[in-house]
């Protein structure tokens, strides 16, 4: 039995409950994080924290409790679940004044809901599935125009899982105007010729903290990265292709819609970046 | 305090609650119906029945219970909380099998989640908004693509009413590609010179049920109705606006972006409308 956070509260997990009117419920208002537990200690825990600061911003909301509480919470509910490794997740809504509105609730008598729990994932890093790759199928991306706020509104990401189940993929690519976006629940990459090609921050994808951290290990580790928008068929013509993930790390992807790329097993530069990324990510653990 | 249902059971609304792994709560995993009671009575509780089930089916959702239960349920809360004019708010998610992923859990062993709860409105029908009529402003329409299915994916409705708001007006309509797709929550019209225009069904849009009755009475009522795309423009030099939805029933627009519509006040056609419209459902209602 996990034992959960919620609102202060460490509660056994069948006992943790929101209010029927929580805004997350309700209207998908909030925002969250899942942060990597690898060797009992936190990945990555401060671009987690600053995200989800900068997704609170966006929407008007409030901390739910500081950074360093949050960090404490962190802890102790890996120690509490003996994590060795698996995920943090944590959500954030608007609350609930105990009725539905559009309108926003008033910030200074309706608290935020924070909820927080653990998963258990012996396995995270030596992955067997990161050592076969990732099929991957494309479809198209009709998500809502703000996907640089990590919000809960994630129907679609669910349906295109369920879409790459059914086409006996692992995951999906999401396709708008011509172009890859980024995957379901990760970001999208491909390489050829020795550079590294992904698509540009803006308001249309996740600003990846892996990302973020497996383009600076790249770039430190000699290799060429391109930041421009691709097609799923530059893609599909790559030597090889990866995503990253808070959660997955550096997955390599070794079929799309079909296509097989290279010799259909994960690509060198996908291998060794996953590599550095797990290195370096537990190094700087906390 | 009112009595509200959860999955079975009628309770406090303070004792109702759902685990935080539910899939509405975690992943917008749900979809809604907002039924209004007028003289104690359900309008249009069978338009909102079949939507429900057309937006369960679109998600491979299953039905929490029969139509039957649900009228009964619905005519329970209305008994119990002594509503003579309000909302009943229907949810149904996909409810939970203790913990998150993005794969929907087995239908065999995964119940739905069933809430619902009353709001008492006094005046619902008489009401000094309508006599008054709404200022709108247009906004993007940055949603995603399946408008059409009923989802709680509603925080950008939200962020919506909260721009108008700060504009100081009462409501916004939502502009992509150059047309106005809908309200926040209801479908948007405008009338020039005696016709009725309105953007026809497609997945941009919600198929309104107060919709599809009020343009059945309009063409009763021998007004013109054309279903085609119109801009925001062209309903600035209208000679009237309206909106329909299911709790505001007409709703007469009478100023867009600031330009004010004919005098200011209501439109005899959307007054005509709304009359029209509160009478018949009156009448039919269960």
């Amino acid at each position: 039995m996990r034992t959960v956070y919620v609102n202060g509260q460490y509660l056994p997990e069948t006992e943790a409950t929101v209010s029927i009117f929580d805004r997350g419920f309700l209207m998908a208002d909030g925002v969250y994080e899942v942060t990597s537990v690898l060797d009992g200690k936190l990945i990555d825990f401060d671009g987690h924290a600053v995200r989800l600061e900068r997704s609170l911003n966006e929407l008007d909301m409030r901390a739910a409790c500081t950074k360093e509480e949050l960090l404490e919470i962190h802890r102790e509910l890996v120690r509490v679940n003996e994590i060795t490794e698996g995920l943090i997740y944590l959500q954030i809504t608007r609350g609930s004044d105990g009725d539905r509105d559009f309108i926003f609730p008033d910030p200074e008598t309706t608290k935020p809901t924070i909820v927080m729990f653990t998963q258990n994932k012996p396995g995270l890093a030596d992955s067997p599935a990161a050592k076969k790759g990732a099929k991957i199928i494309s479809i198209e991306d009709i998500r809502w125009g703000r996907r640089d706020i990590k919000t809960v509104q994630l129907l679609y990401p669910s349906m295109g899982k369920m879409m790459a189940k059914a086409a006996g993929a692992d995951d999906a690519w999401l396709i708008e105007d011509g172009h890859v976006t980024e995957g379901t629940s990760n970001n999208a990459y491909f390489v050829k010729n020795g550079k590294i090609v992904t698509r540009p921050l803006s308001t249309d994808i996740l600003h990846g903290i892996t990302r973020k951290a497996v383009l600076r290990m790249a770039e430190e580790a000699q290799m060429e990265v391109e930041e421009r928008l691709f097609t799923i068929d530059e893609a599909k013509e790559a030597d090889e292709a990866f995503t990253t993930s808070a959660s997955a790390f550096v997955m390599p992807v070794v079929e799309i819609d079909g296509v097989v790329l290279g010799d259909g097993t994960p690509g060198p530069i996908a291998t060794r970046l996953r590599e550095i990324y797990l290195d370096e990510s537990l190094k700087a653990a906390i």
